[in-house]
């Protein structure tokens, strides 16, 4: 029996789909990207993830016979046991779509869903920075803050399919309001977006940075960049973030007590100041005797969240998990 | 084969074992009860505990060929695996104590470790108010906030077997000191001590209770008695604390998406009001759809540690860990 599976990773600004050999070393056999387009709304973004599967295949020079299931990764919460997508966001439209069928149909290919983060973080846990441990957080920096909970080996949904929720963890009671109607959320303080905002307060207050000619059109990256050039209220900003983090990070390790806390997404390119800052906010907090975890970069980039597609719908078919 | 498993529950007060019958719905078929007398140091504690496992035996009319194997809930961070109690942070001279070991000897019982409030959550879990659920937290509120986390019919201990440390979950970074030495922990602000210290904090603000004349020894039941009462300072603490406990408990919620939290511990007397506050910031923060969790008291009593202790022998013994 052939070893290949499909992982699509559907962004809000692009459509991934690739042809995974899991017995190669998650190896992508082929790859197809295009815009995602989503403005069109769902029913066109459905139709083109079907023609994205159909498109991976045929680069592959493979068909459905030669594979054995898809697995989709959708930004929203999603009914993972049905294969319905609850709502997405960032996407208009798209109200309880019956995905997993509708692309079966369309590719004829087993299809499974899971939300985005987790196919990430799943991703990293079997080929990248996740290897040879048993209990794993990810966490992904982006506009938002999302994750994913590896458990004993498995990929942890929760009751609803909705654990991993690691940026909606409210690291001040009361604070800073998030886009998901609480207060105080770890993402309102340290995504790419809170940076940039933070950023912009510190220069309001009268804090004198190179940056301040840019004030209108910042991204966390000038922040990033600023810091390790030895700008002191970008590193400031750079270390404040990474404490939150680590606040954050703390809760799930007295929580879950995991061995290894991956961190992935564009802004680890802040590098070495925001992970020390997050570990010396870890140590700090977490003093109970023999308990360590190691937080380190993300391995793979921009291929986690495919291959972990891919690999969680070989987990699923294994387990036999009905769509 | 008989289902006899001894439980032991050492409290800072008091030690108590029971030979309890798996096979007969958890009953205690008998029960000894002692103080633990831990001022007078480990090695005169842990042969007492050995002498209260025969008692408890004696008691039953049966000897070690009749009980499988022992299970003892400690006050403190343990190595589960080995057996060891790393140290009791409220009894004097345990470190490193190979207690698995010496119980063994002295019993002639298969003993096993667990933390003690971990063997509440799983004695809920498997006979009381957890039954029929799949992922749950318990949350132990008294002089310091304990927990325990079910992860798909699971007790999860962790990579150190430090997991379901539920009280040091921080709810508001730079906030109260707590005795963890990290600040903003929700023990610092929902313990039973806790409670009190913020009573008194009002009452020398100027609010005015009619527990004012007890202000140098008040416990926390007199503020739950008086909020059932009416006493607006009581109410108002009461529900202040179910909401920080309810911040905590929605961090549970969005990282692990558990059907049920079960709340223990001498201070679910505060009752509704308690329960609904934190029912309510839980479901204000918890807005992912489809996600649900009930937020429910304990159901055992004085016995969940007891009977998870000794359940958690029998699923040691049948995983085959060593000790």
């Amino acid at each position: 029996m052939s070893n290949l599976f499909v992982g699509v990773e559907l962004g809000g600004t692009n459509l991934r789909c690739a042809v995974i050999d899991e017995a190669d070393g998650h190896k992508l056999v082929s790859r197809y990207e295009t815009p995602t387009a989503a403005h069109e709304g769902c029913n066109a973004v459905v139709k083109r993830i079907g023609d994205g599967i159909i498109a991976a295949m045929k680069e592959a020079g493979v068909g459905p016979d030669d594979v054995r299931a898809a697995g989709v990764g959708v930004p929203g919460p999603i009914d993972q046991l049905r294969g319905i997508v609850h709502s997405t966001p960032n996407m208009p439209g798209w109200n309880m779509v019956p995905l997993a069928d509708i692309l079966q149909k369309a590719t004829g290919l087993k299809t499974y869903v899971e939300n985005d983060a987790n196919c990430a973080g799943w991703g990293e846990y079997v080929a990248g920075a996740g290897r040879g441990v048993r209990h794993m957080m990810m966490v992904t920096l982006g506009t938002g803050i999302g994750g994913a909970i590896i458990i004993d080996g498995k990929l942890h949904i929760g009751r609803d399919g909705a654990a991993g929720e690691l940026g909606h963890v409210c690291i001040i009671d009361g604070g800073l309001p998030c886009g998901c109607g609480a207060r105080g959320c770890v993402e309102a303080y340290a995504s790419a977006t809170a940076v940039v905002r933070r950023f912009i307060h510190y220069l309001d207050d009268g804090w004198h940075s190179p940056l301040h000619e840019k004030r209108d059109f910042l991204t966390s990256y000038d922040i990033f960049t600023a810091a390790e050039a030895g700008d002191p209220v970008a590193l400031r900003i750079v270390e404040e973030t990474g404490h939150f983090l680590g606040v954050m990070a703390s809760d799930v390790a007295e929580l879950l007590n995991p061995e290894r806390c991956v961190v992935s997404g564009g802004m680890i390119q802040a590098g070495e100041n925001l992970f020390n800052a997050m570990r010396n906010t870890c140590m700090t907090r977490n003093q109970h005797p023999g308990r360590t975890m190691e937080i380190i970069p993300a391995a793979l980039g921009g291929n986690a969240g495919l291959i972990g597609a891919a690999d969680q719908a070989k987990v699923k078919l294994a387990a036999g998990d009905v769509i």
